[in-house]
């Protein structure tokens, strides 16, 4: 049994909500950084958008992990934090994954963003869950 | 001029206030760890309740880095993180600080936590700060 199946209704549903999850990844100084991200699950992965260009990537070239913590809104002390690691990197030129998870997340972003070229989806296994 | 001192009131309310934060800290085997967490800030460290017997803890004797990230709770594109290290670690047998973190979150915990004898205080230096 996965990781994904072995989680309840209740704490699946923080997976497919438009929430703001929280990324943890490691930087090559062996420091830890967190960001807010939107997201969007696909039943089995977790999917992100990002740029080459930027910090985040350049922790993951070096250490995969990937850690993604979400907390209930209709009860803080609750939440999921789903563990695994950058499984693909997938190339998003025309920024149509970025543009989705705007509308997604109620935010248009009214156009291709202008750092489209740079673009990227980044794919997370899901291989560890632990929750409250 | 220290990385507290650069903020601005907007991102410094973001420590202050009782919001959850999320932690990351880096796991022995070289992944990465998430979870939401009160917090409070004595205006140079942010101040943390644990327990000696917790993974985070067993991270954090591993490696001390430590980052919170916050989102604003009126702007959700808006967060500040915080980056720094365990610079302290103090005993809390009593259980107080988390009596005292339960007030400040709304959620009281009517008496001792059971887990009084572990608890701890985990203090951490704030050394760079990212937001957006």
């Amino acid at each position: 049994m996965s990781a994904i199946d072995k989680l309840s209704p209740e704490y699946r549903r923080l997976l497919e909500l438009p929430l703001y999850g929280h990324l943890g990844t490691i930087r090559p100084d062996e420091t830890v950084q967190v960001n807010p991200m939107w997201y969007e699950f696909d039943g089995t992965h977790v999917r992100f958008t990002h740029t080459t260009t930027r910090q985040k990537f350049r922790n993951l070239q070096h250490n995969p992990s990937m850690s993604l913590s979400i907390v209930d809104p209709d009860e803080p002390t609750h939440y999921l934090e789903v563990r695994g690691m950058l499984v693909e990197t997938i190339p998003d030129p025309e920024g149509a994954f970025y543009v989705h998870l705007g509308e997604r997340y109620g935010k248009p972003l009214g156009g291709t963003p202008a750092d489209a070229a740079d673009r990227v989806i980044l794919v997370m296994s899901i291989e560890r869950t632990t929750k409250q």
